[in-house]
């Protein structure tokens, strides 16, 4: 009799309502009937098997009540992921390691993988076959080093995992910015106005993970954003562009896992986000990417030459694929726009795109600026027009029209939208010109007050760098739902504002 | 008012039966009263207060009654780590990450630490502080470089989160084999004999992991190995020297989490292993430290060149902590002994030890070596003599008489301690000699077996390298208890016996 044959021990499948992310839990008695748990250990890993299905997942122990001695019970996404009926009996057996982290721990060790060993590591990464300690091991230890071979193929096998968007244009444009900077909504004004051009534009946004918000937070304010594949399809064949949730797409899910560890231990290196971002647009079928990299002393990149290495990189991976990469660095001194958190940053963009007197000009500039970047695409259009044909297209209300479109093809939204209604203004403390403003302060104050859950919690700002201010003159308000989060935001704004306020008059180049 | 003195939510903690290994998870209701859930997500990290105990703990979310709104759920070690009574309350914040973090951070991106950021990243993970996800980021960014004086500081800063031990005598020896090779419990016919003669020899071993038995197990079969730490200094002081279970003596605690981590990585890095056994050594109190380097193609070390580089760095640290440490390598070629698993080996040193006739002559052989080089540490000895001060221990009867006294000084056994009762010999298929013997095959199928959870089950050798066998004679018999087990230690062992049976001599050297 061969031992791969014989009958494995069974337990009854019982769904325990433990929500464990991305890692897959099952608990089982420690008086189980049919394994010998004196051979596990907790957080030891277990394979479940059912029919030709398999999934691999962690392991607790109970003595009590919580699953009989005959049953194992799966975590939600466990149960979601196995997709057996509670009741159903499945063989459980220790896990036998993923064979691919074997290339893991040459990678540790310092060789450099093949395509065949990288894609095999991301099919078993999205298919949920690795703890979150392995997914920890194999970004470490590619973190110190990426060889472009690896680079490529780390962004193929991403590309390949998940869902793959086609069109039927030969050109599909794209934008994407590193992020980093407070405000900064760009996306909600570039893709209204290319898709009043007729360029199409099927974006897809993240929403915030550390930021005060991402522009899908920032969007759902506005419209429905948690489309899925054929919605989204439907929406850009009406509108030419869309602006909605990836996270229901399904574009690079690999990704999705990857950079939920990377935040867990605040990794971030250039060669895991360059992957990143070019699986997910590979995925996306863009065939023409602008990528905006801001600069600035506490945005993401520090210095030209880092901008100008992580460029080299987008352009390398562009040109192995055939996307068209355009490569951007911007001004990431302070924030763009005047307000930071969903509610504040949609009536920005609003503002911009309905021609309002008040709307922040820097906001409008820059949108304007990367759009003209993208309409250039258009083989129609002549040479040097985007900036022109990009203002004509905001100033004439088509732009706003374009959007309004979206919005309604996207449908209406469930969120509350209003303004936090506790509001206390910050003020200068001394007499004099803002010289510099902490975009990473900004950003966690405004995550005090509640943004983005709360999407009407955030900072409203009225100076930028280069302003006079006088002492006792607001610098920005903090708006809030919550007595506590306000009180929290206040207290540590008035500890440190974030402005710096000195007698010289700041630089005045807008572009670094 | 002060955010610091704001009152914050207070939950009511409940004991939750889950046993999550190292790791403190703690779960509470998407419902919670006191929370806001929707700011967590599953496996974030969450900080626990009371007074002034702090406990950091991984969350999971529920929504049905494994605790309640007002509640926050503690798994079996987050619970006794924390100390509190159940129906108590806790203040549960968003965890702030651990500081030394950032160091972390640092040495992934290729900075090396000093030795105060070290003992801050030791001091976190002996406090349970770190996920396992970021003890795997430590482990992964270390193992492929690590400076001399990093590896000085890791040993230092282990060896002093836990207990240290003190002796009141100038002299106190230690031995530890490097481990992979199966049987090989010299330790246990070393020990007897170096406190036969009246120097101190306070051992403490593991118990195996990925091994079908380690020093500890098999001593077990003999008698009670998990002593605390002062019932381990009465032995001691009672017989000069003991066997016992490291695990309730809490010597270097960081240590064992991070092997923990690395076994569940199967990271195994040169320096971290010398960090490990050193801290270890250093927190026992040794003053002179035997270390046994076994060589041989299935071994951990496969050349002299590894074992001496190996050496170097034990020798580099033994000089730093002011301890003797004297390296031998030795023959990894095959398994000392005849027995593999815990009752087996048990059998083999009894045998030894009692100048039985069928006592195996390698681990007498080997265990006498070993005996007379730490013998050598006693001044009062004449140099040279060692050996045969080990010998004259040995068969007078001396020795033996030690383990005896030492075995009633621990106390008796509770396990089972007879030999596994299903039997099948594995048979040679081929006339020849014995040419090789792959000693990590001969661990997986002890394993099979049930050893060493079933002390009982494992492997009895007939034949050696060098032996010559007929086809159809017994290589080795595999022992059972449950007939699962067997069959699937047979029908593997029937595939792959780890035997190469071949018409040469191997060669007749012992020592590489």
């Amino acid at each position: 009799m061969n031992a791969a044959n014989r009958p494995r021990p069974q337990l009854k499948i019982r769904r325990i309502n433990l929500d464990t992310g991305r890692e897959n839990v099952v608990v089982i008695s420690s008086r189980s009937t049919a394994l010998r748990p004196e051979v596990f250990r907790g957080f030891s890993r277990v394979e479940l098997r059912r029919d030709s299905k398999v999934l691999l997942a962690t392991l607790l122990l109970t003595d009590d009540g919580l699953v009989g001695v005959d049953e194992i019970g799966l975590s939600e996404p466990a149960f979601r992921r196995f997709g057996e009926a509670a009741g159903s009996l499945a063989e459980v057996t220790p896990a036998a390691r993923p064979v691919s982290l074997d290339s893991v721990r040459a990678k540790i060790q310092g060789h450099t993988l093949t395509a065949p060993q990288i894609a095999a590591i991301i099919e078993d990464v999205t298919h949920y076959r690795y703890s979150d300690m392995e997914i920890a091991a194999f970004l470490v230890g590619s973190a110190s080093f990426m060889s472009n071979g690896e680079l490529l193929a780390m962004a193929q096998a991403m590309a390949q995992a998940g869902t793959r968007l086609t069109w039927d244009r030969p050109i599909v444009v794209d934008k994407h910015c590193i992020g980093g900077i407070p405000g900064n909504r760009t996306s909600m004004v570039v893709v209204p106005i290319v898709a009043a051009h007729g360029l199409m534009i099927p974006k897809t946004s993240s929403r915030a993970i550390t930021s005060p918000a991402g522009t899908a937070d920032t969007m759902e304010v506005l419209a429905r954003v948690d489309l899925g594949v054929n919605e989204m399809r439907e929406v850009v064949n009406a509108c030419h562009g869309c602006l909605v949730w990836g996270g229901h797409v399904n574009l690079s899910p690999a990704d999705d896992i990857l950079i939920s560890v990377e935040r867990a231990l605040s990794l971030d290196t250039r060669e895991q986000m360059v992957a990143s971002i070019m699986s997910k647009k590979l995925a996306a079928g863009s065939t023409h990417l602008l990528l905006d990299l801001p600069v600035g002393p506490s945005a993401k990149l520090t210095s030209a030459m880092e901008a100008l290495r992580l460029r080299k990189l987008f352009e390398f991976v562009g040109d192995h694929f055939g996307i068209a990469v355009e490569v951007v660095t911007s001004d990431g001194r302070q924030p763009i726009g005047n307000g930071i958190g969903p509610v504040l940053e949609a009536r920005d963009v609003m503002a911009v795109l309905g021609n309002e007197p008040g709307a922040p000009a820097d906001l409008r500039e820059k949108s304007l600026r990367l759009a003209a970047h993208l309409l250039e695409y258009d083989p129609e259009l002549r040479g040097g027009a985007g900036y022109a044909r990009a203002r004509e297209l905001l100033d004439s209300g088509a732009a706003l029209k374009q959007m309004q479109k979206i919005i309604d093809a996207q449908g209406p939204t469930v969120c509350r939208n209003e303004l936090g209604t506790l509001a206390t203004d910050i003020l200068a403390k001394r007499d004099g010109i803002v010289e510099a403003i902490d975009c990473l302060c900004l950003n966690r104050l405004a995550r005090s007050a509640g943004a983005p859950i709360d999407k009407g919690a955030g900072i409203k700002l009225f100076k930028k760098i280069g302003d006079r201010v006088e002492k006792g003159e607001p610098l920005f308000r903090i708006h809030a739902f919550g007595e506590p989060e306000h009180e929290l935001a206040v207290t540590a704004a008035t500890e440190d504002s974030g402005y710096i306020v000195g007698s010289r008059a700041a630089s005045g180049e807008s572009m670094p």
